[in-house]
């Protein structure tokens, strides 16, 4: 079923849930929609502050991002949650298992939980993750938590798009070692050891101190390592209240700002080779483009030329 | 040293080698001008026929061609040989001493012989290949060679830009199934087990001819695995004739305008996506898209905005 583009709009703006979970579907199906919308999106980008989570599977990231949506909730902030899995257009299996935990939260119009899959996207997150967070901001929500359920590049692109990143590990042999080879350390901004009863959870934690006191930064945020049982609940306070101590670091020391500048920046550079991408298939659709592939195929004339052409088309038919 | 393009390919077409050089030169440093100087090209694209040369390193491949080149020589036809090297955007170190051996034919006017690299495009092959091939033909090259001196996807973009493609393996422990792994009996249309004075020669060509019987194809070439002995010069005529039986097999069974056809089909897509990206770096160093990234920085606009006004430019300024 098709839906208005404008009815959607003003339903996210004026805070319709239907609206917004229609409209997120809409940008994921149809990456172009976002650039059609943009402008009727209601622009609070000062207000939601976006919480990236990410670390290994099994670190409990999930059970985690259930506890701080019940802690903000008690604070009366709302929270989103848009789970990343680049292995499955589905949110599929264990994942959904874990996803399941947070359906307490179901009927609390505060809350707002969603899952996209990343698969055939460049790099790990979805090109639609930043237009998602568009649309929550504009909806207006306060905290926007991206959990990423994948390994690799996804972990290390939460970066681009979070305020704050808050890594998650869980004390196993070697798992320190593990996330500073995937570059895990480099940028966390509050580390969590989850399941800290187990053995070796302050061993974990005094090695990630140490691998981040090797970090030079200009202006140093000092990160405490959090022992953390968010099965138990226990520690979520103290995650809480670093993530709103980053928040203020970065506010004051002007850092939230330079940071989305920048992440803007980089963004026209993804959108910019999306939107010609999406242009070009488009463009191979057309009747006038089609000829000249036959010309082409006829050896009439050579691909270069045919580019020539196409390009023309492409600058006339915008 | 800036040159005259029109001046330059003047040159090309009317056989001028400095001028093919400083051509090839141009294309390799300038993505962009094969678009400017295709039209100007002679066409003879019937007439020269290119043959890729793949396998694994130390295989024998720069000695097998400087044999091939002898070879064709000595039946008049004028040869180009283009040594595509991804690991460098040199051709350096062992791969250098390899091309010293071809030396002989520099005082050759019916050879000409060149290497690029290709670090920084991606695929495996050099986004210039196919434009260099281009000029060979406008040059009137009879016969082009093209030489993959890497491992991995240059290996199987060969079948990409060439009319046949040659195998060569040595006898060495599992190179049969690795090469089988690599993909490469899918794309080779000659096989050549070279060095076959060493042990196991025969059971390699045994090996390779099993595999290529469990290729289906609709019209049927079979190829037979030739031993050779580069070094030796044994085996290069055997070779040079099996070249030219698949090149008439694919000239009498259509394949060859069938290729040729297809592979400038997706050379399109290729060519507008290079093209597309291209245009993009140089709209970044655009004033007004500067000016539009500093509103984006400001947050006076968001970055699909930002994509939206660039677009509009990039239509008007093409």
């Amino acid at each position: 079923m098709k839906y208005n583009e404008e009815d959607l709009i003003n339903g996210v703006n004026s805070g319709n849930r239907v609206s917004l979970s229609r409209t997120i579907s809409l940008i994921e199906s149809d990456k172009s929609a976002i650039f059609r919308i943009i402008n009727s999106l209601n622009k609070r980008s000062q207000s939601s502050y976006v919480v990236g989570i990410t670390g290994p599977p099994g670190a409990g990231k999930s059970t985690l991002t259930n506890r701080l949506i019940q802690n903000f909730r008690s604070k009366k902030l709302t929270v989103a949650v848009l789970a990343v899995d680049p292995s499955s257009p589905f949110t599929g299996g264990a994942v959904l298992g874990d996803r399941i935990r947070m359906q307490e939260h179901a009927l609390d119009d505060g809350v707002f939980i969603r899952s996209i899959g990343s698969r055939g996207d460049l790099g790990g997150l979805s090109s639609a993750t930043s237009g998602i967070i568009k649309l929550f901001d504009a909806f207006g929500i306060d905290i926007i938590i991206i959990e990423t359920v994948g390994v690799g590049q996804t972990e290390l692109d939460i970066i681009k798009i979070s305020d704050c990143v808050l890594v998650t590990l869980v004390p196993e042999a070697g798992d320190g070692v593990q996330a500073m080879k995937a570059g895990l350390m480099e940028i966390g901004d509050v580390f969590v050891v989850n399941k800290a009863d187990r053995g070796g959870a302050e061993k974990l934690a005094r090695e990630i101190d140490y691998m981040i006191s090797l970090k030079h930064k200009e202006v140093k945020w000092s990160t405490k390592v959090i022992l953390a049982e968010a099965e138990n609940n226990i520690g979520t306070d103290d995650i809480v209240a670093e993530i709103e101590s980053f928040r203020k670091f970065e506010t004051d020391n002007n850092i939230l700002i330079e940071k989305r500048a920048k992440r803007k920046l980089s963004e026209i550079e993804t959108l910019l080779f999306q939107r010609m991408k999406y242009e070009l298939e488009n463009l191979k659709q057309d009747k006038e483009v089609k000829k000249i592939m036959s010309l082409v195929a006829k050896s009439d004339i050579e691909p270069e030329e045919a580019v020539n052409m196409i390009i023309k088309l492409f600058k006339n038919n915008f």
